[in-house]
Formats: C-alpha cells, structure tokens, sequence
C-alpha cells in the first residue's frame, strides 16, 4: 500500500502534533508544496465569519499561488476582532519565515471553541515544533489529519489516482467533523491536495461543483459554522498536460475530487457528534433540482426524525412534516417513502398515506448503522441525496460540556 | 377563586376524558358554546396539513359562526388522506348532532402520531361519553385541558377579565406543546374562549395580531408540525356593546387576548419535551423588525446553544454563530451579549469579541430555570423576543421512542 495520505502527492509534505492548545490531542498541523501550488477555496456563508476564514478568502480570490497550511484545532479563532485578525498574520508569518516565501502564500485554518483569542506564545513555537517534523511518509500523513480532529471520533481521508495525457495524477484529501455540521458553501474543515497541473479559475471551478452535492448536502445539526473552509491545492508536479478549460482531462479530474469530497462528506455525517448511524435521504421525481436538494436535507436536519433513527421508529410521519415545512414545491399527496438497509427493504407510505407494514421488519431495517430513506415525488424528473446522522444523548452530552 | 378554565366565559361548557386512543390518558375534549360564537383561527404553514386543519380553514375563512370544538390527542390525523377527511367529517358530525347544530358548525382539532387513521371505532362512541359531561364547573374546564395534552408535563391556561363599556368581558385559553413545536403562523393547539362580543373579522384581525409576538416566537425542535391550530371563539353573552372596529374597546380586547397568548407560548416553550430550562432570547438595536425576530428565533432554535444551556455552559460563540447564519442582515462585529436569571447577570461579548468573566458566576446564571440571553445590536431601534428551551437527554428519549 502505497501512501494515501494528504502528502501523497508528489511535492506535498506534512505534519502533525500536539503542542498544547488542547490538553492531549494533536492540535496543530501543517501542509507545505515544494513548489507554489495553484489554490482553491470555499468558505461558510454564515455572517460571522472566524479571522482565519477573513484572512484566507481575498487570497483565494486573487488567484495567486499558495506553498502551504496551517491549521490548528483547539480554538477557532472566531468572534476574536482585530485581534484574531493579527494572530492569523502572524501564524502565517511564522510558517512563511521558516518555508522561505511570503506570508500571503500561506492560507490559515482553524477549529474549536469560538470566542476565545489564540494563545500566540503556545501557537508561535508550535508551529517552529510541527514545521520540523514535514515529511512525505505515511507517519506524517497519518499525524497531519489527526491534528485538525475536533470530537471526531476516526480519521477521514480520501485517495485517488488517475491519469491525465499519460500522466499519473494523485489526489488526496482529509477533512474534520463533527459538531456545528450544516455547510452553506463548504464544510468546517476538508484540505485537498493534488500534484496535478492545473490553473487556478479551472481548480476553483470544479472545487465549487463537487461541493454542491457533497459537503454542501450534509448536516448533522444544522448549525452553519463559522469557521467551514475547503481548501484544494494543486502544484502540479505529477507534469500532465497543464488544465486551462473544460476538456476531457478536467472531467476526469472534476469525477476524482467529487469522488474525494463525497467520501470525506459522507463520513463527516457518519461520525457527526455523538451520532450512531448515518442516513442517507434519495428524493427522485422533483419537480426542479433546487426542491429536490431543499427536501433532503430538511429530512436530514429534522431533530424528530434524526431521534426516531436512533429509537429504530418507523416514524414516516415526521419525513413528511419535515418535508412540508422545508419550503420546496412538491405535491403533498403523492409522496411515496420507504425505509432500507442490509436488513432489507419496507414501503411506510404511498401517496403521502399510511402503508401496512411489519413493524419488527422495519425495527430490524432502521437498527442497522446506515440507513437509506428512499422519497418517490411524482411532480418531474429531478433527484438528489442528502447525508445526516441520528440525534442521541451523546449529542447532547458532547455539546452541553464541549468548553469544559 | 372563581373557575378560571376555558369554560369559564359566560356561556361556554366543556369536558374531557380518556375513550380509548391513548393508553390511559385523557385523549378527547370537547367545547360548546351555548349560542353561536364569531370564530378565529391562524394554522400551520406546514404544506402538508393534516385532515382536520384542511377542515377547518374554510369554515373559518367563510366568517360563519361556530358552536364548538372537538379536540382529540393520540392521533394527528394527518398524511392519512381522503379517509382522513371522512373521518373529520363524521367526528363533527357527531358533535354537532348531540348538540342540535349543523356539521360546519364545529372546529376539529387532532394532536399526536402521524400516519395513522383515526379509529372512528373508539372515536364516535367517545364523543357521546364526553358531551354528557359538558359543564361550566372547574372540574371540567381542568379534565378539558387535560385531554388535549401528550407529552406535556403540566396544564398551560391562561385568564383574564376586561371591562369594555361597562360590560365585564372574560377571555380564558389553553394550550398544548409540547414537540414539533416551530411555529409558522400559530402553534400545535391552542384555544380561546370569550364571551366578548366581537365580529368574526374583528376577532381574527386580533388573533393574527397577538400570535405574531407569542406563539411565532417560540421553539422546542425547529419542527413546523402539520396540524398547527390556534382557534378562538367569541359569544357575545357578555352583552357589551360590539367590537366592529379597531377602537379603544378593541385595542383593550387585543391586550387581553396578547397577554394569554403570551402567557400560553411561553408555557409551551418552558414545557418542550425533556426540557428543564426556559430561554428568554432579547434583541435590542436591530435594522427592521423582521431582523430582530428572525435573530432572536434563531437562537432559540440552535441545537449547539439549547444543548450549552443544558450544561450550564457560557458558550456565546454559538449564540453569535446562530445569529450569523440566520439570514438577518445586522453588523455582525457590533454585537453584545449577556446572559442573566435570578442568579445575576453576567456580559460575556463586546463587539462580538471575548469579554472576560467569571466562570463560577456564570454557571450560576445559567444552572437556574429560567435564562434570559440579553442581545445588543447597533444597527437600529427595533426589537424581538423569542423564547425556547434547552435540549436534553430526554428530548432523544422522548423521540426516540414516541410511537412505542
């Protein structure tokens, strides 16, 4: 096996480590090109934007190239004014200092608890610390994407590998959960790398179409963050053919970073806070795209339904209500629902009414760890798949003591 | 203490008891007026609209009188079809037949599981059982209150005596919560009984008035239910000289009825399933109205802050992240917050950014029942109130097994 990791790319190092913004945990990481990297980036929508998000979109949207990341967990850098402001400068400056470019071509990422001012004599050094430790191994790898964990509970990483113009192309990314999950844009936090050669306007291209339907379609309890951030870097080493348009190598490359990001999004869900089982919602037969994408992910935000997932209920009703209330067109009396997973399959409601169905055969179907609800509409021909998670009481164990 | 119960005003009687679709609770209540009541209502926005509340909305739109009301819980009869509507019709027609009315002459209500017909069986016998006990006494404005219940924990009713031209006018409500409480118009149930005289356009220029600063301001789970009732009848036996205008007499009817209403909302919002704590959110300064409103409701609806109020945990970030991604327009870096009960009161943000406080203190404030979360803008002189509560362990219990 062959690294899969965020350095696999040719050029890419990285590191992780632990250098006491959390009391244990990795807490602190790095990621850094040999050479300038085209950049790509995706940032929250929520009004109240974190320093490092404020910091990070004007270089992105300048289309100059980028050497690396920093990214610390522990503290997200929001609500924290001017003062959050000169820290991410200064974190960037430091990494800058030490990889020989300017401090604009670092890009800064940060997550945890919001409200709190960064503690600059533990980040300074730590990032001296973590900096000496960049390498292209798995090791490296492995402690970079544990270094921006929050409460997620298992690492989410993504590899792929294809071939452009004869080209071996390699792609890798790693993300972070797993509470404050409801992207609008992007999602808190996910970091591509990619030794393709490719321009800046082509990569921030296809990073904003695969985010529409995979980080953009998750939630796990529909509070946009403040800090969501997706940052892709290409720096084009692998030496295919450079991408400059929509040609037949930037579909192939466009297919391998939805693949990536749909992994990372599912798994965001998977492991949302204190969750136990991931959903996934199909609604087909919308009547636009918009009312399809706009009822699936009011199905997985529903606090009633996403408990009934973790009681095992075959409560369809609270699917319908939440389907009512999201806002989209659709005919309310023609609204097919069933229930599936590797127990099995069972239709709960045909045209918006009651089906009979056994409920020890449903309660086995929704006791599994994903579960699949299946929406038949009969108003068009368009369809689309939303990710969540259960609502259980480690939900509210984790997020009525996260300062603590 | 005179009775002071929904059947308190002159001229209206009422009852309820358990028949049958619940285990052992009290599951159907009726409400009779003695002579033809002008009646109001305000419902779901919910596009999926359970049976009863289709029933109801043109006979209220037609401006014909009422005689009473038929309430049952258990059951919501709703995304139960044309079989659903039959079912309303007969269950009207049952009340109206013990009682020597037309069928349009009674309001029908349901609360409870969805998708599941209503057992007409059990049902129609009941009414019989419950219309021999209508009665004006306190005994049964309590049984009542108590049949319209389901996972509330205690009776919400409300009262109050004016004086309009001489005459002394009574005005009493109840209401029940106490999940899929996100109200788009009125909440899941509430009921208004005077025996004011007023005509039917008048009362419902009032109630759509007074629900758009009670029962609109209130959250337990973010979930619009689908059968969102708020009705209110007006008899007349009072005898004082008719409302049919926006005068003196009318604005003191108005005040009456904001203060039950005000009174039942919070009730609901204190009484959310599992809830063990009430939040009063406050914005002061915002733009229009409408930011301050979608503000404030916007906290209370936030899983991350109800599950820090659980805890007891001064975690501001969130409030400020929920206002960020509500969709208000406000100067997100001109924000004050403070938190405040019977403990004390305690500013933890200045300007959106950190403001240093007392840890012990806090905890203080935010351990008691009742927690007021004080929000300064400065962008304007408008103003909101919402309330919520906090989300628990058992809230996920309660739904998780809700049909069980």
């Amino acid at each position: 096996m062959p690294n899969s990791y965020i350095n696999a790319p040719e050029g890419f190092t990285a590191a992780g480590d632990h250098i006491g913004l959390k009391k244990q945990k990795k807490d602190l990481t790095l990621i850094l090109s040999e050479v300038p990297a085209a950049a790509a980036g995706c940032f929250t929508q929520n009004a109240v934007k974190a320093a490092p998000v404020l910091y990070d979109m004007p270089i992105i949207a300048s289309g100059k190239k980028v050497r690396g990341i920093v990214i610390n967990s522990g503290n997200a850098n929001a609500c924290t004014g001017e003062q959050g402001l000169r820290d991410v400068r200064a974190a960037a400056g430091a990494f800058a200092g030490l990889a020989g470019c300017a401090a604009d071509e670092i890009l800064v990422c940060s997550t945890g608890v919001i409200g709190v001012n960064l503690p600059m004599d533990v980040l300074l050094p730590g990032i001296g610390l973590v900096f000496d430790k960049l390498g292209g191994d798995e090791q490296s790898g492995e402690d970079a994407v544990q270094g921006i964990m929050t409460t997620d509970t298992f690492e989410k990483t993504a590899y792929e590998e294809i071939t452009l113009g004869g080209a071996r192309v390699k792609l890798a990314g790693m993300a972070k959960g797993s509470g404050m999950i409801h992207p609008d844009m992007a999602t808190l936090l996910a970091f591509i790398t990619t030794d393709a050669a490719i321009s800046p306007e082509m990569l921030q291209k296809a990073l904003t179409a695969s985010i529409a339907d995979t980080y953009n379609m998750i939630s796990v309890d529909r509070d946009t963050s403040t800090n969501d951030t997706v940052l892709a870097l290409a720096n084009g080493m692998a030496g295919n053919s450079p991408i400059g348009a929509e040609d037949g190598d930037y579909s192939i490359f466009l297919a391998a970073l939805s693949r990536i990001n749909r992994k990372l999004a599912i798994d965001i869900a998977r492991d949302g806070e204190g969750a136990g089982k991931l959903m996934e919602v199909n609604v087909r037969g919308a009547r636009t795209e918009a009312d399809a994408r706009i009822l699936a992910r009011s199905v997985t935000a529903s606090n009633l339904f996403k408990a009934a997932l973790f009681g095992a209920d075959a409560n369809w009703g609270r699917v319908l209500c939440a389907m009512g209330y999201s806002g989209a067109c659709f005919n309310a009396e023609r609204v097919d629902v069933a229930f599936r997973s590797a127990a099995g399959a069972v239709a709960v409601s045909k045209d918006s009414t009651p089906v009979a169905f056994e409920e020890a055969a449903a309660k086995a179907i929704l006791s599994e760890k994903e579960i699949f609800v299946d929406i038949a509409l009969h108003d068009g021909d368009y369809s689309a798949t939303a990710w969540g998670c259960d609502l259980t009481y480690d939900y509210v164990k984790i997020n009525g003591d996260y300062r603590s």
